[in-house]
């Protein structure tokens, strides 16, 4: 199967198609942490995205390109994370069905959270092999637009919409930091970024215990993890072979954080800058602080990916 | 004693004055909370502003209104709450001495957060007598202005600039609402909107447990609760008369929430808006979703009054 490899036509048509749909989120600063930091850093604040993050702008892309007939179908995917819950709120805006297949014993308020934007949760069992089964079981049945959380060309152009807002909205960038798991806003960044601003360095921040992104990219293919745990866990899933091409190319650095680190850049970051993050967003502040050299002086762009949190079990509790 | 209620013409001049030490703090929204709550509500984020909370334009117009000769001799006050930080804070800017003279008792973060813009902490015994015993030494010692945290008028002039922003951000308003505790905040938004803008209605927002602004409404003097007891610790805190002029001549209403209210409509702030604000801050929504037919339709700016909360001690938990 060939690759189609997303271009910046692609991110300019996608930024049209959903700006109805989405915030142009703002960017935010904090004097404390950038004195800590010894650099300026411009918070992109995706946490203040509808649905609560970036995912809703790849989702609107897919879901809005969709043609009529395609869209009276429905669309589907399998996320237990933020791509559920955006998929469905894309697809309540259009007013066509979402089907989420989802582990039974994933929590409660992720199938909550699909349900809220209209979409349908259907469990399986907490395996790989009950997920495929379900999901096809699912399309098979509906015709339903199986949209990837971010190995997908239109989701990578939507994602990518948010690196573009930031350089026009912060000028004289020399660098943009993003956490990555299967790599969907790193694969934006990169698209975005390699074709508008080229001089700005890209690097994607990693937790230690998750860190096959950061393995593949030291060994030169795709390298995944064997059940990684860790706090930030919308950063737990693999790259495929889309994201594989955007990191492998365009990618400056890949960085890692501890668990501890990672904790206490997120909580550093609700106490100065006052916004509810995930623990995945705070993986780029915590590898900033423990690369000071690489960023001195520097005007640094700062992803933050969401702001989905069970306030009831915070990290440092 | 003559008390002096500051004008219009005050606020302007305050406005100008702290510009360059005060955020121009945002105006979000949420339509998930506007569905639920029959409104449209306009939340004016104070707790993303310097110091983080509102107390720093106050703050700021005293300690930059005073000649050269008085600043010399640096500014005091008494208060274990935001007002003292953002005291520190703002003598910071100016460089000059801040002295703030607290309970013991008193929590180590708020004395950290005071030493942290560079204001010096004297401690009191934690009772009325001691601490005004104290507080006399220190002005006797050093010359020092003291700024009281509510009944000043320079610093309600201060507070004032924070609904004209308001309302130079958020067309048609019908509505403004506001947390009470000494009624600083309060009395400014009574200022501003009293001269700029006097058919919006003007609500204060008051926890059930620490009513005394409300039973001082509605007997027409002031009461004074007797040790109150609430979640929203920054409203625990008597009306002055300079306050009680405002609030007397300009309120509309005062409604309370209970401790469970307040907590569940803070949580849903934090969950939805995805912002780190205080309990106090909560108690404008918790009132809201009370009354709903009072705000039905209806377009209300709810000032959000700060950010400074203990991350390890969260109410619902």
């Amino acid at each position: 199967m060939t690759m189609y490899i997303p271009t910046l036509s692609d991110v300019i048509d996608a930024h049209e198609r959903i700006k109805p749909h989405i915030h142009r989120t703002p960017v935010l600063t904090s004097s404390f942490i950038n004195s800590l930091a010894g650099a300026e850093l411009y918070f992109k604040c995706e946490n203040f995205q509808k649905a609560g993050a970036f995912k809703a702008r790849g989702a609107s892309n897919a879901v809005f390109g969709l043609s009529d007939k395609q869209a009276a179908k429905g669309v589907a995917t399998h996320s237990s994370g933020n791509h559920g819950t955006c998929l469905s709120y894309a697809a309540g805006q259009r007013g066509i069905p979402c089907t989420v297949v989802m582990p039974r014993t994933a929590p409660q308020a992720k199938k909550d959270a699909v349900r809220g934007y209209g979409g349908k949760v259907v469990e399986c069992e907490p395996s790989t092999s009950s997920r495929e089964a379900v999901f096809a079981e699912v399309v098979a049945e509906s015709g339903a637009e199986f949209v990837h959380p971010y190995n997908d060309p239109r989701v990578i152009a939507g994602q990518a919409t948010c690196s573009k807002e930031l350089i026009e909205q912060v000028d004289g960038l020399d660098a943009v930091i993003a956490p990555i798991g299967g790599g969907g806003m790193v694969s934006g960044t990169c698209l975005a970024l390699s074709n508008l601003a080229s001089h700005i360095a890209i690097y994607a921040a990693e937790p230690e215990q998750a860190d096959d992104a950061y393995r593949s990219f030291k060994a030169g293919h795709i390298i995944a993890d064997d059940a990684p745990d860790t706090v930030a866990d919308g950063l737990k899933v693999p790259l495929k072979d889309l994201t594989w091409h955007f990191v492998k190319n365009h990618v400056t650095d890949i960085l890692t954080a501890s668990e501890e680190e990672i904790i206490d850049a997120m909580k550093l970051i609700w106490k100065r800058m006052k916004i509810v993050m995930e623990p995945s967003s705070a993986v780029p502040l915590a590898t900033i602080l423990k690369n000071k050299d690489l960023f001195a002086g520097k005007r640094v762009g700062v992803i933050v990916t969401g702001g989905n949190v069970d306030l009831d079990k915070l990290p440092w509790q």
